[in-house]
């Protein structure tokens, strides 16, 4: 199939934008990237690009113009698991979106667990949100390392997909945040957290996440100075 | 590609239950169906089926046994829009799922849109949440209309898709409770909400959804007065 042009609109802090790096990079899609300032907004991105005004979104096809000057000709996307499947399905020999429906089902299934059990205590640990401790933090840990098949190296099987391109780019985060305690929590929260972690029964979890972070699409789409810059900016350092 | 056994276990009030009756009767999958009593579930049912203890739930493939008595054999899978998909993804030529990528992320954005503007909203007004006016609902139907094409018969193009079985429940159920004032809502809001919806810049999405309410795959999975009575006991009658 031969491929239409992609420009991805993008900001190297957001962990929703990077699952769409990590999902071209897997792929090997050829693309043009653009950086949006999130503190400052290019006037033309919301009416032009993306109505809802957040990356990642992709503009897809139409002639070959400057991101800053979008075409009406090309089609735009947006919502960063939306564009992971996208990339997926205009690659579908990259393996990132299996082929067994089954296993397409469970990667989609991993990808809800981490949306509604992991992301949302991520943010509350980073946030300082009183519910945000190291317990809930934990739980969603938990909710993870139930998923894992025994004896592969990723989230559905030896393949890596959808569903660990999903989790990625937080725990990618999360750990910068709590290995330099970054972050509006309670420095014990952040010490309960890293103890527990060591305990034998989160081996799989614990092997699991330092695969994904040895993953050349991640390592190559990860800017941790900009991510601790910007996460010290917004959340301080815990106490 | 041969099939494996699929045992739906699904509820007739549920309206993401019906999501998954629906696609199984677009693609014509033979299944065993097995109603699960809400208000009360088999003991069996978490540990076995569905650790959420929620419908829908599939248990696909392993041996023919009687769905009270599910083989550990099968692969059990949960969420709604995971096993419409999974269904369309066993079934490809039935094109519930498109084959266009660029169409599939359209479907899936409508499918977004549907989960996070109009599904909520019409639970805070079911349930009388004082944010669950009619204006409330009618941003959500603003969201909806804001996405079909012009001149087509559904939310992608002329065939009937994932995105339009993700919202055939949920509207079917509004719009019973609205034709019989059954909800938690002032019956101002109703009335205001049908009068709204009778202003000609509607006349796309009312014509939208009487084709998804004549929908064959979805007359013969509602059950109208199953609905009217268990949501006229959950949430009364509007005063
Ligand atoms: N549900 C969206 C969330 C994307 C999102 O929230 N992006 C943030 C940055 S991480 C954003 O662009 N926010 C708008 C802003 O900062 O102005 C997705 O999965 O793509
Ligand atoms: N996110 C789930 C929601 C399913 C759901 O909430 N189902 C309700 C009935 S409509 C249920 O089974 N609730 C558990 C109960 O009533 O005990 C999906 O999309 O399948």
């Amino acid at each position: 199939m031969p491929h239409e042009q992609i420009t991805l609109y993008t900001a190297k802090v957001c962990p929703y934008a990077q699952r769409t790096e990590i999902a071209l990079a897997e792929v090997g899609a050829p693309f043009k990237r653009y950086e949006i300032d999130l503190g400052n907004k290019p006037e033309w991105y919301a009416p032009k690009v993306n109505p809802a005004s957040k990356v990642p979104a992709i503009a897809y096809g139409g002639p070959d113009v400057s991101p800053e000057n979008p075409s009406p000709e090309s089609t735009k996307l947006a919502e960063s698991l939306i564009l992971v499947e996208f990339i997926g399905d205009l690659y579908p020999s990259s393996g990132i979106v299996p082929v067994d429906p089954v296993q397409r089902a469970q990667a989609r299934f991993f990808i809800e667990v981490v949306s509604t059990k992991f992301g949302p205590n991520f943010m509350k640990f980073a946030s300082g949100n009183p519910e945000g401790t190291h317990a809930v933090l934990l739980a969603g840990v938990d909710a993870i390392q139930d998923l894992l098949p025994d004896g592969v190296k990723y989230a559905v099987n030896d393949q890596y997909t959808i569903a660990d391109i999903a989790l990625t780019p937080f725990w990618a985060r999360l750990n910068v945040m709590v290995q330099k305690g970054i972050g509006a929590y309670k420095d014990e929260e952040r010490k309960s957290f890293l103890k527990a972690l060591e305990d034998p029964k989160y081996a799989k979890f614990n092997g699991y996440v330092q695969r994904l972070l040895a993953r050349q699409s991640f390592k190559s789409t990860f800017h941790e100075d900009v991510v601790a810059e910007i996460f010290t900016k917004r959340f301080g350092l815990a106490k």
